[in-house]
């Protein structure tokens, strides 16, 4: 809230920031479309990297490509560091925690020299760092419109998958004793994953009941399944016919919306300035 | 309604009354929460019980452990009867009679000495506990909400689910005559059971039709499963939309609503007390 | 529309129309349930008797219950004629023929002796009488919301099946070039079958792609029936939530509704007379 | 705009036009059917064809037909640049092409010998044609709206997929890692597709997880897709239930809408004019 802290001392950091969090200048556009188009093909390449054949024939070209990408992180990672007056609010926050773990897989198989191939699920949550570009250009509206909807219905479907939960352990537990484990069904969890399995309609067919009385039992489950998934799809229709419309028109004829600009605040990281806005509506500090 | 039986004599049977039955105070919120955790392990022991592999390594600790909450549910249990004024009301409620169901377990396998695995089933019924503790605390409004939409539209549900059983009867005995034994459908039941995890969208493919004629008909059959699985939904979307939305803003501000606690009377368990009231709105006792 | 037709000559007639074709009186009404009762136990018979063990161990006592069955129907059938006015009415109507095609299945094998088992088609359509039962009993109201709902939103979802229709098929073929046959995408037909259990997402997994290209292909025909899903689901949603309500307590309170009872015109086969109407309100004959 | 250029010099081929672009005089619905017909038959061929048994037993007569087709199609591709006044205008229009692709397949065969079996996907795109006919004569009215709805929910749909594509990404690589090459998870991409099988409840079976954490997993992605499912649907009950209701009885009473036909302009190729019009309304040519 005060202004007290060491501004951006050079006109460089403040063009940084501008590029680097922002998407309103030529430049800043630029920028998130590079990171989008690195990040992407970083995650393809762990894919191609995993299908056996060409993680053999091409096993150099796949580390010398993650080399690239991770010093083209490595820069930027710094770079973020360096055009923001609070560092640490930055590395703790989600996304300065996933820019962290997008970076390191790579300098970690130095000190675990065997881990390289458990690294490729962490190489793969490079792709939650799509969601910040796609945060500060567009979607928005959509994304912040489905949130909300998923939010509001998510204590009803709490409730539910509760229900579900239950409803699987007392069947799967029924099915165990019915089928035993020459059908498959070898203990009380194995006999639950299929009764959700069922429950959910997805039916893999890798376990399937064989008596009489396990294709009984296996039918009630069905058709509940079949019941139970009118539930949530029921709730969040009604959460979403009955959402107030804020349409475009109402918008723009109300003079209290204002619309929002993709800056973020050098020193608090807030966001959704409005068009204009000199000072930060959070912290006060100059934008 | 009349006060004329006898009162819960002591301090410490009130006492004891509210620790199991309320959840108002300290002790009874935590009684609710050991209880809870109690339930959950013995019905996480069932499971684990099953695996083969940990039956047979701990078969020594499952049944001591098993011993463990058997006794806690038996003292339990007789502190319930003993802080009711009504116990044969107790007994022969719904949730007496699965607070006994989670008891005798253990005991029943001295008088049927093979039935210790038959009785798996009977200890995952436990798990039904857990309702009456979400009841008493929280999320009783969702649940109600849920529960009231989904008994308004059973009716409807219903006559679709008759619908959906004498297609799958008359579908099912047509593929009998046409695919036959060797694909799989060695009889009719079979057949309708095959009709169902199709109409459903399950789909194990344990059994699969074959021959030409057998795979239009099944084609038939998913895209009716297909449309069909639009009715309940586009019931209960109905049910939930069309509903009238009693908001925690309204409740506030019309008088007529009045918070209700988790209190249960002790003389004819009548719950949905208001805050501050004295005797019971059923039976006139005092709380 | 004129009572100068030949009207019910005896009171036993009347008395027979009033017990077979109503379910006001007691008699009535134990006339449905018996008639219920003997339809569900010869399907039940049908169902049986197509478990090979089952058939074989007691085929005498199952053509033995299904003469007995066969006989009540005749009796049923014949008395049907002829408490009715006009019986040709009666015969060439849908239940009519519902009701000829129950009774026929023994008497058919005299003249197809090898023709037992084809007719278990047959003998299962007798399911389809229920619905008759049900319809002059209860479940009316409900029912008939149904079945309005889904023959408004019939035309959509015709259009919808089209177009599941026809990407099934171009998808099938373009699957039939990538996958081939040793995949088990043998011919075009076959392929275009997998697309549907794809699309419907019911998937049995008996043929599934196994190359690369293939699987994009399956993703890509999943995630459109993910989506396609939704299409009917919601059609029927917006039907049942704009439909207009009539409820009980509206009816009751406008005098331009009636009670409508489960009489049925000896003469036209009218239905929904109101109660206490002395005449037909379709061809004015005496009730 | 001009009626400067050359209008159709002679009566025939404004009769032409008229039986081949529009569906309003007998022999324009003559025609319709008759292509209707030949289309249905042409792709019918093409399933046929691809059946191992029947392909060989009958191949000479499967390319017979397709002559008469393609044939068929050549005269009335070349007739439909006759009867129009801009033929490149409609040459390279979507039905254009769709026609153009639609007759070229046999005659390519003379330039690409081997190529037959590879124009068949080509020749199941016939089936586009269809889409042209309905659209010019019924089911406009519904197909309109259907195609409404999912365009104006298209961006929230595609949010929503994108969601369902990174959740498969990422939940694949974990899959890959705990399950590994033995379960038929072999590499990163085949888990994803696997993932995606799973997420829309298809679950073919081919790959399934065995190990116990595997399974775990396999149950959250589950559950998962059982909740997302919810969410598409609602979007587009929400979008049907809230859209403005234009009755036919509205249309009739409200002077603003004008019936259309199914005429189209021989000059610029637009559409829907209202009965009785005279000039092209958007470009003033004389219909």
């Amino acid at each position: 809230m005060s202004q007290s802290e060491v501004p951006l001392t050079s006109a460089w950091r403040r063009k940084l920031h501008e590029i680097i969090y922002e998407a309103d200048t030529p430049a800043g556009k630029l920028f998130d479309i590079l990171l989008l188009v690195v990040i992407i093909f970083s995650v393809i390449l762990v894919l191609l990297e995993s299908v056996p054949r060409l993680g053999k024939l091409y096993s150099e070209e796949f580390i010398q490509a993650e080399w690239v990408i991770t010093i083209f992180f490595t820069i930027e990672y710094f770079l973020r560091i360096i055009a923001i007056n609070k560092p640490t609010k930055y590395i703790f926050s989600f996304y300065g925690i996933i820019d962290f773990l997008s970076t390191i897989p790579l300098y970690l198989t130095f000190i675990l020299p065997g881990g390289y191939n458990a690294l490729l699920a962490v190489r793969s949550l490079r792709l939650l760092r799509v969601f910040r570009i796609l945060k500060i250009t567009r979607f928005i509206g959509e994304a912040d419109k489905l949130t909300k909807a998923i939010k509001s219905s998510l204590p009803k479907i709490l409730v539910f998958l509760f229900a579900v939960v239950v409803i699987s352990i007392i069947m799967g537990t029924l099915m165990y004793l019915v089928e035993g484990a020459e059908s498959g069904f070898v203990s009380i969890p194995v006999s639950i994953y299929w009764c959700i399995v069922t429950l959910t309609t997805v039916g893999f067919g890798d376990i399937a009941p064989v008596t009489p009385l396990g294709q009984l039992l296996a039918t009630i489950i069905m058709i509940m399944g079949y019941g139970i998934i009118a539930v949530p799809t029921g709730i969040v229709s009604a959460e979403y016919t009955n959402a107030p419309k804020n349409n475009d028109n109402q918008v723009k004829k109300n003079p209290e919306y204002r619309h929002v600009n993709t800056q973020v605040c050098q020193n608090c990281l807030a966001k959704k300035h409005q068009d204009g806005a000199v000072y930060c509506h959070n912290c006060g500090y100059s934008l």
